[in-house]
């Protein structure tokens, strides 16, 4: 039998998942395919009609096999190749994206009975309805100076396990106790995959307060915030937790069957998606920077030595790569902020030019935007429209727009909002500064960074260094593919696989010093209007409350 | 010859003039008819291309001469009256609208050679590139504490006259050196029409500094803010002042032939548009609030005791209504607003639903929102988007919305927009309370107080009162009307041709008290955010200055 070269990456999105076929010895891509959520983000109500309350995301776990199915087969169909050449599986998943299930696995939401209870369904990373559980697990861990917290830069985001757990203890504790495991749906699949329960380090880390040498929350603490707590935790929070690229079973007959690959085949412990394109983008030397841009953002900086960055989750050794410490910040909504002012404010004659033209909304505004200089607008936005994340984890601010005249276009709204995702950036790398972490040297993967060559011009203006754009269309697929590589022993180690695998630079974009003149002083705008909505007004909180009681 | 009984009333908008017939006996309105300026508003280049810079807003004078013509006789043919039926003729106009205009009193714009001199042009109430000057001309009577500002509520608006004025003589001193006279619009028509040069008391005393009783600028004064402008004033603001329901003259030959009205016909020496709409919606009694809503915004609340107001120019007596003091305050943006959203903002789909339900896209915007409570969006709008006028009188403000996410709708916005223009009412009520008068009872007039009951609500639920909607469509014209007829003797006062001839009321809007209570909270996030821009926090400043700087 000939060797197997060949390994599978799965990337699971927000809203599909994307399988490609790689070649172990260079990293190229045969073979990619993509597969939506049969049912997409639950936001405004469940799929028998349930209304959800606002800054709930929700999905249906049965997508998820579905998705995987499909686009394994395309992708192996598209390849050529046959189920013997591939010689491991690896996956990365949106996080924090929890589910409950029974102890046979079963999602809760598909037993008889739970259809119509949104506590059953998958909390989607973007499931901000927990804030009050997240703020009260923040709160009560500093006032008694929990070691724990530190390691996340002092703040609890409402997008991970415990509040998302709180949360429905504290709305649903039928839905609670019927709960038999609390996981990763990236863990749940691979226990449907391959029959064992157990948790990626990735997530664990970054998400569910895990460590391997660091204090985690004690039960004492926990029942403080609600007496069934510690006793919910003991029983749903459990699974060996494993490294990324270590090998965590195999598959199934069953699955092996579904997917068209061979009963055996190995499959990697798996990681968050953001984090697999640090992997695939070849990044790993201290002080580098992967920026992932897609619907939200993720960037990433490595280091060799663990530091407390205020607002930002800096994590212990071995959860991204071998020996290394990992730090994650991010953006809330960075592609749908555009898509949502492409949907939402952009009139009739824009639509019509765009027709005439041949090209979409997004491809006529950036045209139109691109013809405008720095500062000309005079609009500085605060990127909030699905809450912020880092540095100051308050999923409760908003979006602000200033400098609006009568005179303000389109064009230049889509810019603004071009340029405050990026300001937001600079926000997180002042932050890391001030921390003694020096950020530098960022590659940007994700679809809109080879799709936006005006947004990747901003972020080099406005953060003021080059700008590397990542040649793989899909850096955190490759990022997966490399590390089933690493846990088939294909390469000796993870780092000799990323080596040989990882993806090379297509385009590097140098910042214009004219321009970076002038976002210096609108980022200054932007940085003081931040701390006023952030730190000193409760405006933006208030008018959330007020949303809140005034939704029917 | 049987007794003239009838009047005409022209009001003088901003981009049309429209000229009523009314009957002097019950103000009953024979007929009416408007004309579009041929220019309209030259705010992007002049008539020959020369491009404008931002925050300029020009007019061609030509134009209201024709507009003049085209109204008077479409509203005389429609009347079924003859010429010797009408028994005057009464005018307002917007203010401050200034032109420049050599002795024979032709406008330099209309001069051989000055056809592409942006300072030839009339200035347009809505002319915000005067900032600057407005800037040093308050700043140093505030350093001399000179009594004359206090009428002004301690401000200088780069709309009035010596900012105008200024920056003609510091831009364009060819041009200030050709002006004979610099004056209002509607008081150089006046000039047309009757050969007399004198000045409305209305504009006079708002915008051009005059008082009768009270002082005035110096000559050292003027001198410190330019060498030159003391002569320039001097030479150029000149005329009569004559309280608005005298007569300043008759219709001269040519003029009445023109008009189709007799020769000798008198002429009221008119008033500013806003305060027109006092006299047709017969605010006359200490405590009543006239809000005129249209493009823009004033407030005219009529007492009998002179205060410095902060922000908001008090005026003495006999400026609108004998004996009495007229203080006014403005929004310089509302109506135009929510042109701009509907221009701008709103998406295809919105436009496909509007033409499938025969509506329009204020119709159908206005819907929509309706259907939402008060507080269920979470946005709060500073309604700034042409510069603040009342209470902080900066023109470097700018818009600002708040609470922004990714469920925001476009009818949310446009409420957003209607309830920020509510707030800025309530905020220059404040500010009027603070300084001890009681402003109440409050009467709307102009065409969006009988089209868009939405924003009448909100108005009663903001301001927590009652909101009275004049049965006039026409207040300002009608206003006219009657200072003609007082003006031509056929009442013995104004007070009494007002209890004769003013508009009843339509309709009442009472307030609900859930949403004023609710409203509560947002106004109260309206205001300190208010504060916090205009003054803590530099950033609008700064943007504005950026946009300037940033235009090629």
């Amino acid at each position: 039998m000939k060797k197997a070269l060949y390994t599978i990456g799965v990337d699971f999105g927000t809203l599909s998942a994307r399988a490609v076929v790689a070649d172990s010895r260079n990293g190229s891509i045969l073979a990619s395919c993509q597969s939506s959520y049969a049912h997409g983000v639950l936001s405004e109500q469940l799929p028998d009609g349930t209304p959800l309350p606002p800054q709930w995301a929700l999905q249906v776990p049965g997508d998820y096999p579905e998705a995987l199915t499909a686009a394994v087969r395309g992708a192996m169909a598209q390849s050529g190749l046959a189920a013997e050449d591939i010689a491991a599986i690896g996956w990365d998943f949106t996080s924090c994206t929890v589910l409950p299930a029974d102890e046979a696995g079963t999602p809760l939401c598909a037993l008889p009975g739970y259809e119509s209870r949104p506590h059953a369904y998958c909390k989607l990373w973007k499931h901000h309805a927990a804030q009050g559980q997240a703020a009260r697990i923040e709160a009560l861990a500093r006032e008694l100076d929990l070691p724990f917290l530190r390691r996340y830069g002092g703040r609890v985001s409402s997008e991970w396990t415990y509040p998302k757990l709180l949360q429905m203890l504290e709305e649903d504790a039928a839905a609670a106790h019927k709960t038999a495991v609390f996981l990763e749906a990236g863990d749940w699949l691979l226990w449907q995959l391959t029959g064992r329960l157990c948790r990626n380090g990735c997530a664990a880390g970054f998400k569910q307060f895990w460590s391997a040498d660091g204090e985690t929350p004690d039960e004492a603490y926990l029942a403080r915030l609600h007496p069934a707590f510690p006793a919910l935790c003991r029983r749903t929070l459990r699974g060996d937790v494993l490294p990324p690229w270590e090998q965590a079973g195999t598959l199934t007959d069953d699955w092996a069957h579904r997917l068209g690959l061979l009963p055996g085949t190995p499959v990697a412990a798996g990681i968050v998606d953001a984090h697999a394109s640090v992997i695939g983008g070849g990044v790993r030397r201290p002080g580098q920077v992967l920026l992932i841009v897609g619907t939200s953002s993720c960037q990433l900086v490595v280091n060799d030595r663990p530091v407390s960055v205020s607002g930002i989750c800096g994590y212990a050794k071995d959860s991204i790569l071998p020996d290394l410490y990992g730090y994650e910040s991010g953006q809330p909504c960075v592609g749908d902020l555009f898509d949502w002012f492409v949907r939402r404010c952009v009139p009739e004659r824009y639509a019509a030019e765009a027709r005439e033209k041949g090209c979409d909304l997004h491809q006529l505004l950036t045209g139109k935007a691109a013809a405008l200089v720095p500062g000309e607008s005079g609009l500085v936005a605060l990127d909030w429209w699905n809450g912020q994340r880092s540095p100051f984890v308050d999923d409760d601010l908003s979006g602000v727009m200033l400098g609006l005249t009568l005179r303000t276009r389109p064009e230049e709204q889509y810019r603004a909002l071009l340029e405050s995702c990026a300001y937001g950036v600079r926000l997180i790398f002042d932050t890391y500064r001030k921390a003694g972490l020096c950020p530098g040297e960022v590659t940007v993967c994700g679809g809109i960074a080879r799709k936006n060559p005006l947004l990747m011009q901003i972020y080099a203006d406005v953060l003021a260094c080059p700008v590397h754009v990542c040649a793989a269309d899909q850096a955190c697929a490759l990022g997966s593919a490399i590390l089933a590589a690493a846990a088939a022993g294909l390469h000796p180690s993870l780092p000799e696989a990323m080596a040989a695998m990882a993806a090379p630079t297509q385009h590097t974009y140098l910042p214009d010093p004219g321009h970076s003149a002038v976002y210096d002083q609108l980022y200054s705008i932007y940085e003081s209007t931040a701390r006023h909505f952030a730190l000193q007004s409760d405006a933006l909180h208030r008018l959330m409350a007020l949303r809140r009681g005034g939704t029917r």
